[in-house]
């Protein structure tokens, strides 16, 4: 492929050709030579559209909400892409999927564009993958971006945190406050949702979230999450999220650029972490030495401890080892 | 905590002691400061446990299966160490350790040891703690060791391919013989069993993997999967399993060694990946270099390539660009 296809495909996208879009964003996920070119063509049109994070345990409604949202957004007239990601389990592609066809009356709408991507086994990426896809969407004109993922993991809030906004939904039973807790998905959140309201132990669960946020928040500068209480499924409550969300982007407008930028340096340490692995290992002299240390019976800790000593070394000032 | 305190543990565990066994496997679940030098301690008894890896999509019945293959290791009055462990869904804790009360005519026989590790959300670390937990497992005495994990995806895929033998489990219908291949599951199955062989669809199955597996190792000089059926709640073909893992580690008997110490540079690797992400973002001037190129407008992959350039000189020969 020339750079001038590159450039083609990128001028295409901007043109606001629907194919183009669609063919970007599987270079975004192909990790494809061509993409960080491309981007580069586009690159000035990136960062328009605000970008919505939506995560939870599976079974809280997400889907359900995220329909409910996309709905709000177009009844401002408004466009939308979400870009529904599963990135640690690949064999629920079908359920995902699945639950897109709720979606379906969106699907003859050209406002709405919706992906999907699931995890093909490959080394991580998928982080990186959505977060292009995001910046092809936002390039592309859509109004607003949001990215869903299907579980709860690492994987999980590696996707979403790369959004402007992170709304963690949770429903009574599926997953109760303590799990909650516990799985740091309060520490990603900006706001959170209780769906399905109307089952038994939403008022509790709720007052149960509000707590851990007050006592994580409490005498910190930092931005509370409101906790907002809906049922998706019965299209009550909507807006109170879609207020919450408001709310936090008309406190995110101050410093935007500084929150987006240090989520881009996220981005960076991602690509450069590994771009550093497979330089070091898979094409560079890394694998053999720590086999030569462990020949001589020292532990595999040993062996790092050598290695990361070796590595250290040679990258003087750009590395600090923790004052232990 | 003195050296003399860690010494200490890691010879009441060599002592046989199962309080300091379930002690020493929270200090590599919690990466404890102490563990690296407790298994300086212990390391010369590492290594004589066969370990096996147990995965495959949710439903499959990994561990009614696993339940089994334990109950056949004390049949030959051997004993078993299960490790259980759920990387990406810190919210299945419950359904994990719900899975296990199957196991509960187990909790009174010594000769089983059971513990479940899920993620906290914690940044990965995970296989790494199940490496560490299966070698404490391993020093300890235990005879067999087995590695279970819940879903399936690359963090699983990393747990488990740490073991000698990786069992994948399938199931007609939870997951067919598509998405088993395109997850990757494949790639790492040195067994692949294909469980509740009662249900339609079983045969089928088995013969896709047959034919799957066939086309990945034909003409190769590699380990060709069997593929076997069961019904582990039936209690039915469960020594066709035992087989198909005792023929694989025939196999590796020639090579054991080599097979483990290449599974040890990928531990390696992981430490060192975790150390030096650590010393260039978190302690070192990484993130600042990043933050003041993208002030200057240029995108992530761009500031990426610069500073991938600046580490990759001060790395010298340790590192080899592929060439492209």
């Amino acid at each position: 492929m020339t750079d001038a296809t590159r450039a083609s495909l990128a001028d295409r996208l901007l043109a606001g050709e629907r194919g183009a879009l669609a063919r970007m964003i599987s270079w975004a996920e192909n990790a494809h030579a061509g993409f960080p070119a491309a981007l580069e063509a586009f690159w000035s049109r990136v960062g328009r559209a605000p970008r919505l994070g939506i995560t939870g345990p599976p079974g809280a409604g997400k889907s359900t909400l995220v329909d409910e949202l996309a709905r709000a957004v177009r009844a401002q007239e408004r466009t939308v892409g979400v870009l529904a990601v599963d990135p640690s389990s690949p064999l629920t592609g079908g359920a995902l999927l699945g639950d897109r066809i709720r979606m379906e009356d969106h699907t003859t709408d050209p406002g709405v564009f919706i992906r999907s991507m699931a995890s093909r086994g490959s080394h991580g990426g998928m982080a990186r993958a959505a977060v292009d896809a995001m910046d092809v969407m936002d390039a592309y004109g859509l109004d607003e971006v949001f990215v869903e993922t299907v579980g709860v993991g690492q994987a999980e809030y590696d996707v979403v945190a790369a959004a402007d906004t992170v709304l963690v939904v949770l429903c009574p039973g599926a997953g109760d406050g303590v799990q909650a807790l516990k799985s740091g998905l309060l520490e990603v959140a900006d706001v959170i949702a209780i769906n399905k309201a109307d089952l038994p132990g939403a008022d509790r669960l709720a007052t149960d979230m509000e707590e851990s946020v007050h006592i994580r928040t409490a005498g910190r500068e930092v931005w509370t999450p409101p906790v907002v209480t809906c049922s998706a499924g019965r299209r009550d409550g909507v807006e109170r999220v879609l207020e919450a969300i408001a709310s936090h982007r008309a406190h995110l407008e101050d410093h935007l650029v500084e929150h987006r930028r240090a989520k881009r340096v996220q981005q960076v340490r991602q690509v450069v972490g590994q771009r550093l692995d497979h330089a070091l290992w898979v094409t560079g002299a890394c694998a053999p030495r720590v086999e030569a240390h462990l020949r001589e019976g020292v532990t595999p800790y040993a062996a790092a401890a050598r290695l990361f000593e070796d590595l250290t070394r040679s990258l003087g000032d750009l590395v600090q080892e923790p004052s232990a």
